[in-house]
């Protein structure tokens, strides 16, 4: 404390407003600004004059008690009363993710109300806790991807202070934690970073808003600003893994890019703090160099997404074909990713109208995550409908019993493991009533391609569609939520308890599959997971003979003999050989 | 022959006119379009229609006997009798390799013209003589990076049989050929195929014209036709290389960037005609991967361009600092590229404003390409000033030298040589006044950035500038041009005779110098380079005692003895421990 700091490198003046005047900001070096001041202390507001024009939050902003507004508020980390000494994250091999709104988890809306739920996530058996992004964004409402101020978790959620309560929480019960992290552009509104210096950039197109800087002049500082985020995340608050969002959507031609050297800092930082950080990406690009060791030109970030797998699953058990589904649909697609990860591996790919991705051939399965939801894949449906809404209980359990049996690192989206009957939709909370009204025609007309009324599809500046979109764990012990909680803790146990679903050589991975019978056998050394995803029953053939045991079974009646199981329809066993 | 294709995905009706009439061509897969004819034969001129709209030469005509304007010419590539069968290019490792620009390097302007001059070559002793672009561009005079039909040989330079004469005549005396080939922009005139189909994209920012469309819808065909261009001049035309222009301004975020799936084409392709093919990249990145193998990663290209020796070398000698000259200068810049080949490995460039480069660690001296001049470094200058005419003589011999002792691949310009008089000027020939005023303007403005008067600035459009361009042999033979070519010629000889100046490892190159005093020993292996870069004698201290025999001494009375040379003012000599 005591300094204030600010990079405004276009700047021929800075000020400070603190303590009720105004201060110059001395300059410095490479177009830094800072003041030494009593007057900085923990819990003091702030705010930037930049030749004369604001006020404006700090860009590395710790504390938004107004959110997006100014003031900023100093913080002093070293002031929070850590109990989680000792703590290490137990490895991504064995870890079991659950990917959580904190708005709309609990009641609360809050990081405490995401803790009052631990208990539930313990006796659920997931090991990884993952938040989406908790960076301060417009409104009070909202997934949290159009943050802006990137240090400051969102005061709606409880602050600094209530994120760090959540995981100290956490790590008391030997839950990891990962925080969603967006580093590919920010929100549109309250975002002053382009006053204060060249973080954007016109040489790249994204999607969502201006590139992010990496390569262009004066990124230096950018990149810094990048990594200095993430170690704030991975030291000041705890956080055991950052999910990095979309980093498709990040432009770098340096020599060095931006994800290998945050691997390395963060190689550096685990180091450091003698506490191993990881770091997983969210890519659609089906690029293995990002997962790759550097040794071998990799990036070596520690794991990816898998979308493939979650769209070969979802596409056959859905029947759905629309937008990206049509790339898939088949068991063969879904054959592929259980072996592979990704289903184009350098084929073509006629959604995209191109040749997509590359072989993994090599990579071991922890360098991927498998789900049947998340967030995106259940909210940027037209009602936010989930798997629960869209598939049978049968088809249902044999979902997740292949997430939770595939080679991957499993991950749950909130309410999954019950099959909640609460959407999660699309929701914002913008101020600006003219961005408001964008978003929801936006949202119309994306839909709208897709044969939708615009009535049909819910406002996302409706407080309705936040509240609609809170879970309700008041239905968990009624039926059928309370049996499918059962079915989802039954899978994770076993997955815990089987060593050969911890072995991540994706080439000891054996599918075998009938498109014309509707069945498919994921055998993982002694353990073999035998779908009939028919209607009617079927004897299903296993691949070789031998006596099994039952480890579980969605449907009662499995029988199981030397050379086939009969399953009733839409049903799921798993069995291990003798 | 007997066979017309193109590619034309957005088109409803295709139709070539042909022998007077015009046919309609039949709709393919994947948006070819074809027409069987006895019409398609060698020599016969043809041009499609587009849903009625035209005439427009084929993107990938092989022949525009009128230039960028349709039709274009049937050619059969069988026809031409090669008399080069079991020819094949020396090493990477040996070679010299001479840059010139068809245009501007006989009387003549043509291939059948440096066909003439190949004798000069030979004498001279380089082994790789490379063509600035010859793809077909607009006008007559260019420097041919502004092509459009890329797999057609500019007619002005002899059109297709022309170039084929030049490569077979080239190899005829044991000299391989490189061509120069531009795959991140088309030229502004003449430039049909965004009518044709998706070969360009606003995803990027390309500094000369629409980027190219390497990773979007419908880029697998734009791959295939950067590809298929790379293998008719590698296969068809017998050339030997590709040196590929200006690789930062390539952009893919494919899995499989196009430079890494060019170079596995250019193997299988190597491998195929028993001939080794070889890739050569100009990039601004100081990017290693580019030239690393593939198995750890690289994009395995064999070569680089390294500017930064070139700008070290450069800016220390002539002592300008303006524009990218500003990140250099020190005899340190020019020391850390003779062992590094690259300056920016990773540190801050002020002329950039970041952090630039990365290490090149384990790469051999043979995967970088060295130079004092080349076509651009001169012809980007305002009056195209060459080397000779910024540097005493002294100097100019002891760049030379470093060129031809450093661990790199040397490369001359046209006339570098013998110091030639002529300048190499920025010559257009638009036939659309507008953009010949556009880029005499354009021109005008950027020097004037840099204290030009307009008036000084040689109009691009004239046809003085190209004319004063070319090459002047008759000086050949008098002084000082005599004197330097021999210079030329011994460094050569020395270059080929010594093995220790083929030794590619960049950790065994040594060198030690003086900010102070102005001097700098190379030492590789028994050879060691001695400058005296002041204008007055001195004695330049050796590295280790020992006896020495001079091989080379630019000035007649350098003084050897055990531990120091005495060397007139700027002046080199090199000499060999015994």
């Amino acid at each position: 404390m005591g300094l204030i700091e600010v990079w405004a490198p276009n700047a021929a003046r800075v000020d400070v407003e603190i303590g009720g005047a105004r201060r110059r900001l001395e300059k410095r070096p490479a177009g830094w600004w800072r003041s030494e001041t009593n007057l900085a202390r923990h819990g003091v507001d702030y705010a930037f004059f930049l030749d004369g024009d604001g006020p404006l939050p700090d860009p590395r902003s710790a504390w938004q008690p107004f959110g997006i507004d100014p003031p900023s508020r100093l913080l002093d980390h070293a002031l929070f009363p850590w109990t989680d000494r000792g703590w290490q994250p137990g490895p991504l091999s064995a870890a079991i993710v659950y990917e959580l709104h904190v708005g709309t988890f609990s009641a609360e809306g809050t990081c405490d109300g995401v803790q009052k739920k631990l208990d539930h996530l313990l006796s659920l058996g997931v090991t990884h806790v993952e938040l989406m992004p908790v960076s301060t964004f417009s409104g009070r409402r909202g997934w949290g991807y159009d943050g802006v101020d990137l240090y400051a978790p969102h005061e709606a959620y409880g602050g600094p202070d209530g994120l760090k309560r959540l995981v100290d929480a956490c790590h008391a019960r030997g839950l990891a934690v990962i925080l969603d992290v967006v580093y590919n552009h920010l929100g549109p509104v309250g975002n002053y970073l382009a006053r204060f210096g060249p973080y954007f950039t016109k040489r790249y197109a994204s999607p969502w808003g201006e590139a992010v800087n990496f390569d262009g002049p004066g990124s230096d500082e950018v990149r810094r600003f990048v990594i200095d985020n993430a170690r704030l995340w991975l030291a000041d608050y705890h956080i055991d893994a950052l999910r990095l969002d979309a980093v498709h959507a990040i432009f770098d031609a340096s020599a060095l890019h931006i994800l290998e050297e945050l691997a390395q800092e963060t190689e550096a930082l685990s180091a450091r703090l003698g506490r191993r950080k990881y770091l997983i990406a969210e890519s659609d690009l089906n690029d293995p160099r990002l997962v790759r060791r550097r040794e071998v030109g990799g990036y070596g970030i520690d794991a990816q997404w898998s979308d493939d797998f979650h769209h070969a699953l979802h596409a056959f058990l859905t029947g759905e074909r629309a937008g990206y589904y049509r790339d898939f649909g088949s068991l063969a697609d879904l054959s592929h990713a259980l072996q592979h990860a990704f289903v184009y591996e350098g084929q073509f790919s006629p959604h995209r109208g191109r040749r997509h991705g590359r072989s993994t051939a090599g990579l071991p399965g922890r360098r991927f995550l498998g789900f049947l939801q998340n967030h995106d894949q259940v909210g940027n449906r037209a009602r936010g409908e989930r798997s629960s809404q869209l598939l049978s209980d049968g088809k249902l359990r044999i979902g997740a019993a292949l997430v939770l049996t595939a080679p991957f690192m499993p991950l749950l989206f909130m309410g999954e493991e019950w099959g909640a009957s609460t959407p999660f939709r699309y929701f914002t909370d913008h101020q600006d009533p003219a961005l408001g009204d964008a978003v929801r025609e936006g949202r119309r007309r994306e839909f709208a391609a897709f044969g939708w009324r615009a009535e049909d599809i819910p406002d996302p500046q409706a407080v309705e569609t936040f509240e609609r979109s809170r879970l309700n764990w008041s239905e968990l012990a009624e039926q059928p939520h309370a049996a499918l909680l059962d079915w989802t803790r039954r899978l994770i146990r076993l997955r815990k308890e089987e060593p050969a679903l911890a072995d991540g050589r994706l080439d000891r991975v054996h599918v075998a599959w009938s498109e014309t019978n509707g069945w498919l056998v994921l055998t993982r050394g002694p353990i073999e997971v035998v779908c009939n995803f028919r209607a009617d029953a079927q004897r299903v053939p296993l691949p070789a003979n031998g006596q099994r045991i039952s480890l579980l079974a969605s449907a009662a009646d499995a029988e199981i003999d030397e050379s086939a199981i009969r399953l009733p329809g839409e049903s799921v066993a798993v069995v291990r050989g003798l």
